[in-house]
């Protein structure tokens, strides 16, 4: 469903133009199905459906009002901001996001941050700037499909690094670079909170992630959307913190909301002209006012609002988790996450969470099957859930229903 | 200046991988250089500079109150409208596009629409859809710089087609056609009120490019910025009105302002799919407050608004071409549009107008020298002049000092 299609449209016969169709290029063969539409009607199948859904905060944590208000002073920058300009994205907001990353051990110069349309364009953005096609990319098994969505249309292979309860394994990734006879380009990872496992990372493995990329001459780019976002446990530096060579993506749309499409890259210096040069290619700048609406809605303001998130999406986590643990089969086992919003559950052999899917959601739970995670071999038997944008009541009959619809397989 | 720099930053000694820097994409040689920083210098040559600049609509003619006033209008929709959704863009601004392009005589359902963030991303999403290395493709010689910068990133190799006066040369278009083993992948033109000649291509043109296109098989992209604001002379129909087949790219940058960046592509119905595909790819979807701020400001409103634009703009263009016809030398041509915001000046032979721009900044004037309009092989004779954003005065005045510079040299 995530993979590649492979499914070309065909004209009718009468519109063809001579010979052919229209000529494609030949990375719109790897382009994904549309994707949320089939999820819909998944969604349909039941009239109180709990869907252990998307990757998005809570209604009730989007700060509309300040929002609205920020908008406001946004607005009164108009003419001017309403001109084409600041290919970088607006300064102050730049420096907001400088101080904040300093705050969290990634010192960076505004200069060397570039706002786009979220984190799905800053990915796209590393295409454009380092990928051709036939280049190998590492990254996880599994990992966020709208990355290897975004990577397959520069038509690269994938080396899928297997993870495990502290996410990517090292001594894989050490075996997987040992075996090339040219070196990927990058290592596209989520350590912290990763989706869709929910893992995290230790120190040690980060170091030794690093130290090995380095040895190889392999670029580093880490998604970082939930950082910001933990619950417990001890504070992990992002890999940025420990190496300024690492390209780093971060976004609003966990910590505010992702239909503002405000996201950013930070990139060493050596790169981030040829990023500014990407983006201006292929949409010159981001929205104006929305990237001032989201500077006046942060300043003095985000770290509260990220204090109250906490405290919310906390107790969705234990919830679910004890949930998990109530209504749940023996056999089953998941990730414990210590921030984000998702846990990883894993059947037992011999089950398939994609053939399931239809079958739970006409008991009312749906979730995304982990198959959705891999853009090949995946492990069948893996579903992710989501805690984020459900009151606890809900996320425990969720977890209730799922634990049935196990069983009567 | 806009053609390739082939200038990739180099890692000092100290930081460099292990026997090299980062591996960039091959494409990444043809990113152009910060242009607006180079032409930042030009303007600063000089205390009161009159920039004939860029292809913006008057700040006096963005209607900031109705812009801001429609915000609030679509805030009201949050949080729903800040998560994600709505790839293909707010239904409501794609109804409002099509019942103007119906009206335009371009008969279109809004499920073949996709708002993109302005026609750049339009351009760059028909670039991912249909583009492979080594593909050749048609352009106008001259032609949009954005354009060509973008395709550059494909990888594509320019036949450029020679405009007249009346635009795209239909007789060279052909034996361009006939000189290709395989044909181009694509024919990307402007045909109404061009950038940067100004030029508009009469019917019979429009029909013969289509009847080539289809006889060689070849896909035609028509970007139509400025098609709208015609300020006398008889409608032209838009190649999308001829031949629903053709790729139409459509904005809001020239009517309202571009720094909202919100345009639109209307693609045939087996193409579309691809084309959402490829916008979930490089960002998800627009940013959902913005479509819907635009659609609310629109909406009983843009009819009004472009019939007074082109009052104003009518009015400006009148003075520039006076001006020019009383201050420029005899020597000198220039085209003469209907509409859009350019003029095309051409210089006598052995006039190099990229080596007159310093100089004619000394003098108070600047201009975009013709050769950033060309991939390669530029006329060297000619410059841009926008007329769109400024008072008739100092048009007069700009004309005035253009005209002393030229005679100089």
């Amino acid at each position: 469903m995530a993979s590649a299609t492979g499914t070309i449209p065909v004209r009718d016969q009468e519109r063809a133009l001579p010979g052919e169709g229209p000529r494609l290029a030949r990375r719109a063969e790897a382009f994904a199905s549309a994707f949320w539409a089939e999820l819909g009607q998944v969604l349909a199948r039941h009239p109180d459906m709990i869907f252990f859904g998307g990757g998005t905060p809570a209604h009730e944590l989007m700060p509309v009002a300040r929002l609205r208000d920020a908008s406001l002073k946004a607005w009164a920058d108009a003419p001017a901001a309403l001109d084409y300009g600041e290919v970088a994205g607006y300064r102050p907001l730049r420096e907001f996001i400088a101080a904040q990353m300093t705050g969290h051990g990634m010192a960076v110069d505004p200069e060397h941050l570039l706002l786009t349309n979220g984190s799905q364009q800053g990915i796209d953005l590393v295409g454009r700037v380092m990928l051709d096609p036939g280049d190998a990319i590492v990254i996880e098994a599994p990992t966020f499909l709208g990355a290897f969505q975004t990577f397959a249309a520069y038509e690269v292979t994938y080396l899928m690094a297997p993870t495990d309860e502290h996410g990517l394994r090292i001594d894989a990734l050490e075996r997987l670079l040992a075996d090339q006879t040219r070196p990927p380009k990058l290592i596209y990872t989520i350590p912290t909170f990763q989706n869709p496992t929910g893992t995290t990372q230790p120190r040690a493995r980060r170091e030794a992630l690093l130290a090995l990329a380095r040895a190889h001459g392999v670029l580093v780019v880490e998604d970082d959307p939930y950082g910001t976002l933990r619950y417990d446990g001890d504070h992990e530096p992002p890999l940025r913190a420990l190496d300024p060579d690492v390209i780093y993506l971060g976004t609003f749309s966990k910590t505010l909301a992702p239909g503002l499409r405000v996201g950013w890259i930070a990139a060493p210096a050596n790169l981030i002209g040829l990023f500014h040069s990407a983006k201006e290619g292929v949409d010159i700048h981001n929205e104006r006012i929305m990237t001032r609406t989201v500077y006046h809605a942060v300043a003095g303001f985000l770290d509260d609002h990220l204090a109250h998130a906490r405290e919310v999406y906390r107790g969705r986590r234990d919830a679910l988790l004890a949930a998990l643990r109530q209504h749940l089969p023996g056999t089953v086992r998941w990730s414990e996450p210590e921030g984000g919003f998702f846990v990883w559950v894993t059947l037992p052999e011999g089950l398939d969470t994609e053939a399931l899917l239809p079958r739970a959601a006409d008991a009312g739970v749906a979730f995304f099957p982990g198959t959705w995670f891999y853009p090949h071999d995946p492990d069948r038997r893996a579903l992710r859930l989501s805690f984020s944008t459900m009151p606890k009541d809900r996320l425990v009959e969720g977890a209730r229903r799922l634990g049935d619809v196990i069983r009567r397989q």
